[in-house]
């Protein structure tokens, strides 16, 4: 059975959803066992009025936790028994399998640095996204891609995004159960030459890579149109697309809401949309995603959203268990050699 | 009055809908001449069935044109007498002010490169967009922002940087008659460390400058938000980012013809909600913009889409001939000192 480190601290609405999550899934038949990491009394307080099966979760105590507006470095070094490294160490030490936080993003990277290895070949660790696209992925129909690095290496070397491209590929083919995931570049035109010298380098190698299904470069229109199930490119430029996403799908809800608020033949046309409205939001819906990991450790760490409800929990923890069960870790290993 | 050279040929839907274009703003009052520079039977031909006054339109012959799929340096050393680059020349020999096409933005790039000079100070040229924002500029309450480079320049050093910040506060300045437009920097943070060198020492240097508002770096979010009158990024970024502003709008509109085609009920809800529709329709439809500048040279160029119809075209030319009337080349001067 595989054992999930849950840092219960980390997430914008407090322990509660983090807590909620774990036993939806708990309640599930799935095969997990779940450490919850942090602040006993308030872990507890939710725990108490639930039952659950002891044997599959329990708390680990930690005297201290990072709060979003805290700087990474800073808080880790001033709270060594904060939940997110001791929750890396349990992983670490072999007592669970797999690190999963909602906490500030900057320390769950660091903290992961700071406890475990990198694999052989990786240099730099990069953060993967999960957003919607208009295509669906893989047999299950996924409405989603990866994305990856989408922060944690601003600049990236041709080894690097050649990396990410093997193991944005193997956490594809695990997660969304997609046999060859289709890989692109992200640049600026579709041609090999296009994009910079770091890019054209990687999709040279790329292309001669067998263990990677590379379609070539892509470009900005096929984000969300989804045409690949992996996109590859440097953080600094993940970062400013996903906060577009973002920004976008905010504007987007906006737009709905002002209207709603507007006429009364706006109101009865929103109505009858309504299960089309749903469709929409299905698609901008990260909570179902629950996590993406944050690739190039040598043990597994999954990022959920910082908003993440219950479900988004559960999801997460779910997704950690499955990707271990498949043995991500050797599947990026053997990809990389 | 003011001069325009068009360039009738570059444009997907051939040089049709540009002189039609031409022919709206003539029709209008508004003091500007134009010349028609192309295929002076495929213009003529269009012209024919038309009245308008021929002190203000002239056709100028050019005997080839350049494709969309063609590759710029080839075209133009192929076709010397091609209509882009025979335009440019009407605007270098001082018979026209301003250059405006809808053709292939490389060639117009190239073909303004090889005819003008760059500004002092100017080490890189710039290729703007304008694009759809949440937010209202300017007294006009514009419903669009500015950004640059979109491509034309796709890695800045931090003076391509400055220089694209001064300019496009100028173009903002003249054409949405914003005093002083905000201008953010691009980034993957707010704080003034966050960045590439480049944007780091940008930021750094824009901060000290009195003739740009500055506010400092914005993020992705803020690009559909439309927090500041210009986004300053480089080129490779921009490319990216405005390539996925399509491929949001292009989605959008699937999703929307997909709703029609589905349900009785749904086609009853989206004509209760046709006026709402129209105003999103507004906030994405680039052809009230007409174009965006290729900021640097010591002429004014104006780029407008590839698929332009006559509007936009008309549109492209207003926009043209105000930047001229208020001597945009002397305010970017003055402001690059």
């Amino acid at each position: 059975m595989i054992t999930v480190a849950l840092d219960a601290m980390g997430a914008d609405g407090g322990p509660e959803p983090v807590v909620e999550g774990a036993l939806q899934l708990i309640g599930e038949d799935v095969p997990i066992r779940i450490v919850l990491v942090g602040d006993r009394g308030s872990i507890e307080q939710v725990l108490r009025s639930e039952r659950y099966d002891q044997d599959r979760l329990r708390v680990e105590h930690a005297s201290a936790a990072v709060r979003m507006t805290d700087k990474p470095a800073e808080a880790l070094d001033r709270d060594p028994d904060c939940s997110v490294l001791r929750a890396a160490r349990l992983v670490r030490d072999g007592e669970a399998d797999a690190l999963v936080s909602a906490g500030n993003t900057g320390a769950v990277i660091l903290a992961a640095a700071r406890t475990f290895e990198r694999l052989p070949g990786v240099r730099r660790v990069g953060l993967a996204a999960v957003y919607p696209t208009a295509q669906k992925h893989g047999p299950h129909r996924d409405p989603f891609a990866l994305m990856l690095d989408v922060g944690a290496t601003l600049n990236c070397s041709a080894d690097d995004l050649v990396a990410f491209a093997v193991m944005g590929s193997a956490y594809s083919r695990i997660v969304s159960s997609i046999e060859r995931p289709r890989v692109g570049l992200l640049s600026n035109g579709a041609e090999p030459t296009k994009g910079t010298p770091a890019i054209v380098e990687a999709h040279g190698r790329l292309a001669e890579l067998d263990s990677v299904e590379f379609v070539g470069n892509v470009e900005g229109v096929d984000i969300p149109r989804g045409t690949v199930d992996v996109i590859v490119c440097e953080g600094f430029v993940g970062n400013i697309v996903l906060k577009m996403l973002e920004g976008v799908s905010e504007v987007a809800k906006d737009l709905a809401r002002a209207a709603l608020h507007h006429k009364l033949w706006w109101k009865l046309g929103m109505g009858l949309l309504s299960t089309g409205i749903k469709q929409v939001r299905t698609l901008t819906d990260w909570q179902q995603y629950g996590g993406a990991p944050i690739v190039g450790f040598d043990h597994l760490v999954i990022k959920a959203h910082g908003r993440s409800n219950a479900r988004a929990i559960r999801n997460a923890l779910k997704v950690a268990a499955k990707a271990v069960d498949n043995d991500i870790a050797e599947q990026i290993r053997s990809g990389l050699d």
